[in-house]
């Protein structure tokens, strides 16, 4: 099966804005995919990171300056001996047992659900199958797949579903995270705070 | 295995107060609730809630005025014979799927992290252990299970994960939920609104 990892590399990680700074957004993006690509290789897969321009790292990088839908696309089975898995860069509590769940799983379509409508990763073993990663994804990949008659898997991981887009999300990857992504909000001074309703993090530096 | 579903009945969900009324809350929470004990009995379980006041409700209903922790830790196992699974009752997406993992699964102690700290359904098989709702209860859960020298298995799903406690939690019900509370939620006008970020909710009467 061909792995690949969709990183946006020129601006990454924008509604991170009230907590981190430009450079530290940057920072922290390649901490979780570093994060990403080891669990990858601990489930025994080598993945290519599709990138929106080059990138320094230690894995085979396909460079494609489109939006998300239009490059995932172009990398999708041609026909039905293929299998293509699609795995975000921002899944930091990705583990290899989670990942070992997504591969092993049946099915045309494999989805991962994400938090807030999005598909965080998926397999697609049939060349009918196109993506969209516009608005609430999941439903509109179970439609695609609905329209062509697949068979849709879908696997309930909360280390899947947990893509770290916003600032109430880095509670995750200190409460549960094991790799750099944690380490790197440690180092940037973050904890977790409790409060009335759910934990969140405070910064202290 | 005992299974029991804690129940705040006199005024729940206050945290769903910008969005749904008194009235509706509680009508909401109650189909929650019901979705849990359907999951659990389609797990093969026959559970118990265990509310803050007398409910009207179609199994065995314990009654603990107390504050959560305390009432849960009444009804935690004596016995190193003894078995108890704490299930919440507004994992609106629980299924016996996921279920049959949490059970499945071995360990002194079994935990099912919730989003944001929380600790949404848990397996003690030891009398050596009790709850703490208080702050990061996951972490603290494990805190507690490490200094009573317990093995502990975590179980990595998203619908165990998936409490419904604030506005942004509804949209999950309607992506992903199969029971009384999507139906509840979309007779009362909830539809999935895409943004630019993760999707959300918006209402219509």
């Amino acid at each position: 099966m061909r792995v690949v990892v969709p990183f946006s590399a020129a601006r990454p990680k924008t509604r991170l804005g009230p907590v981190l700074d430009d450079s530290e957004r940057r920072a922290f993006a390649f901490a979780m995919l570093s994060d990403v690509l080891s669990a990858l290789r601990g489930a025994g897969h080598e993945p290519t990171v599709l990138a929106t321009e080059p990138v320094d790292c230690d894995t085979a990088v396909r460079v494609d300056d489109r939006p998300l839908t239009r490059a995932v696309n172009d990398v999708l089975p041609d026909d039905e001996d293929d299998a293509v898995a699609i795995v975000m860069a921002d899944l930091a509590l990705a583990t290899p047992d989670a990942l070992d769940r997504l591969f092993a799983a049946d099915g045309d379509l494999v989805l991962a659900p994400g938090r807030g409508g999005g598909t965080n990763a998926l397999v697609v073993r049939d060349p009918e199958f196109a993506v969209d990663y516009h608005g609430a994804s999941i439903r509109d990949h179970r439609a695609i797949a609905a329209e062509a008659g697949l068979e849709v898997v879908e696997v309930d991981s909360m280390r899947l579903a947990t893509d770290v887009d916003e600032p109430a999300d880095l509670v995750e990857v200190l409460l549960h995270g094991r790799g750099e992504s944690r380490t790197w909000l440690r180092e940037a001074g973050f904890e977790v705070a409790t409060t009335d309703g759910r934990v969140t993090v405070e910064r202290s530096e």
